[in-house]
């Protein structure tokens, strides 16, 4: 947590103005694509560093066409969600983990430090104004979206000296309805070391469309991003990628890639290493993967499951992937699976059916 | 240039909204913070396709809180200048070099498509409505900013279904105004193989900040970015980099590193290169080059000049490095330097002193 020092605004200086009328909540949407009826915006600048916090109706951002963030890519994003438990109350996943990492990527970005526990109170104040959203039934939950984006008025290629702190609302709909298929090519690079891969920065997203669109005319949905000469395993389309395998010493682990750089420090990510170190049944390891070592164990049926992790996608299956010109079929998903068993311990977790020191009551 | 079957907007359907009150235009400011009194806007959208271009007063753009600009950086920007000659007729320099590189972005970003010749139409149209703001006295010129981001209101990660060109104007002032000061470090890396460092994206941008404010600490103004375990050149701030020297090989040597996919394709270092071939006096290379090779050729005093080259900065001479704990001392400019003698020809053709068919009247 970043000490209270640093100059901040503060959840107690909170502006609300209500919405005068409700939006109709519907049914089933997709990810993303239906927002609340309010959201939270603070505004910064050099001089007078932040301003009042506001909760607003949800609206349109009117903003400078030379707004830092359009031009350079001065933006950065966080992705957690509010879960509705059996027992009604709502509850946050470490959110203190979504709230360092946003600390992390706006030192990175060169925006402006500001206090976690304060954004993570007006985040609750907006959550409870806004709180018939979440979901009441099912799995189903709402997606909280913190976005930072300088907002300097300039084209100077320079540290912004204005910037605008906002954070949305949405319904979090299904993400992949099914397993996924992954296309694994060297041609197009996630990240690079000495580059921005590990901070959840604007410029990381956008240059990847283009190669999810060449997956696509492959049949698969995302891309396995490779790094390298030895085509090491990095992320898949926007997730953590996890081996469920037998090594090549003979143990069963599970292992996913290390935080060196090029991978994003995910929540879920590391949920499910403490949850798999706390059960100590097979080895957990942070490690490099290689499209080679995939291919070795998958050929000596080694492999047990490969799957994908993330906020928006939860724990997700992958079922092939295509990569030198080979489809490769990766090992059925069945309710032994290990992804299977994480989701069911999160989600028990999530909606208060298991107690954790993870949650954090809205 | 594209071909005219591609659905784009016309120049020939602009509606204009003329300002009501024009602006004071200041003497002297810094790049790019005042603009002129009128912008260009086109929307677009995956159903409707292309809709009516639109010139417009100068004002802020109302965008949705989720807009893909703004999460995903799907956005991207071109840079050029219109000069009003000694014959007080105004001239864009090599702007179809500029359309091109425009669309290849886009292509990139999984932006639509547009008729390049038709947005320079439109631009034509904008300059001559603001052309007042063209200074009139010695080398200043007015900045054009075509800007292209993805509108999408939703969050999913993937091609945008709706978007808007812009196209804003600024005063250009003076962006360095004395020899350059380079930090040459690999711990920040400006672009890599498979990813987008050779269109003008703007997340090639965000992620650079940091490493300029690091330079800042050093006592430099921008960052030599340098690539590989060699540390090959690669581009200094914004600019690309030209090494003139007598090369390993004893011969006299004007030196670019190659647009092997990390390097932007700037026009004016095509120009430059044009240039230099036509003279036809010294040999002209796209070549790598690396700090190892500058250090030798330096410690033999072979460098002749080190310079940069971009729109914005025009030619820029560069006085000094610091790399590996050592502030390297680089030849100074002087009337004979060849960045002299190109500011000198550009600038005699984009103002029409010598006759070019590289301008492009307005």
């Amino acid at each position: 947590m970043a000490s209270s020092s640093i100059s901040s605004f503060k959840a107690a200086d909170l502006v609300v103005q209500l919405s005068p009328s409700l939006k109709t909540k519907p049914d089933v949407v997709d990810f993303g694509t239906v927002f609340t009826d309010h959201m939270l915006t603070v505004e910064w600048n050099a001089n007078d560093g932040w301003q009042t916090p506001l909760i607003r109706p949800f609206g349109d951002l009117s903003l400078h066409p030379a707004c830092s963030a359009l031009h350079y890519a001065v933006e950065l994003f966080e992705g957690l969600k509010v879960y509705r438990g059996d027992d009604k109350r709502l509850r946050l996943f470490r959110p203190l983990l979504n709230m360092e990492r946003m600390s992390k990527s706006a030192e990175r970005a060169c925006l402006p430090a500001f206090d976690q526990s304060e954004l993570l109170g007006c985040i609750r104040r907006l959550i409870e104004i806004d709180q018939d959203w979440v979901p009441h039934l099912g799995p189903a939950c709402l997606y909280i979206r913190p976005t930072f984006i300088g907002t300097e008025p300039s084209l100077g290629v320079k540290k912004p000296n204005r910037a605008l702190l906002y954070v949305i609302m949405c319904q979090a709909g299904s993400y992949f309805n099914t397993e996924l298929s992954l296309w694994a090519n060297p041609k197009y690079t996630r990240a690079w070391k000495g580059g921005t891969g590990d901070c959840k920065m604007g410029g990381n997203y956008g240059g990847t469309l283009f190669a999810q669109h060449e997956a696509g005319s492959y049949g698969c949905q995302q891309v396995l991003w490779l790094y390298g000469e030895d085509h090491q395993i990095t992320e898949g389309g926007t997730m953590n990628i996890f081996l469920h395998w037998i090594n090549e010493d003979g143990d069963e682990e599970l292992a996913t890639p290390p935080l060196d750089g090029i991978i994003l420090p995910g929540v879920t990510r590391q949920s499910i290493l403490d949850l798999a170190r706390k059960w100590d049944e097979f080895k957990v390891s942070e490690r490099y993967l290689t499209m080679g070592q995939l291919c070795s164990a998958l050929k000596q049926q080694r492999l047990k499951q490969m799957f994908g992790s993330g906020t928006a996608c939860r724990v997700c299956h992958i079922g092939s992937i295509v990569y030198e010109e080979k489809n490769l079929q990766l090992p059925n998903q069945d309710e032994h699976s290990l992804s299977s068993r994480i989701a069911t311990e999160l989600t028990d977790m999530q909606h208060g059916r298991s107690p954790s020191d993870w949650t954090y009551l809205v």
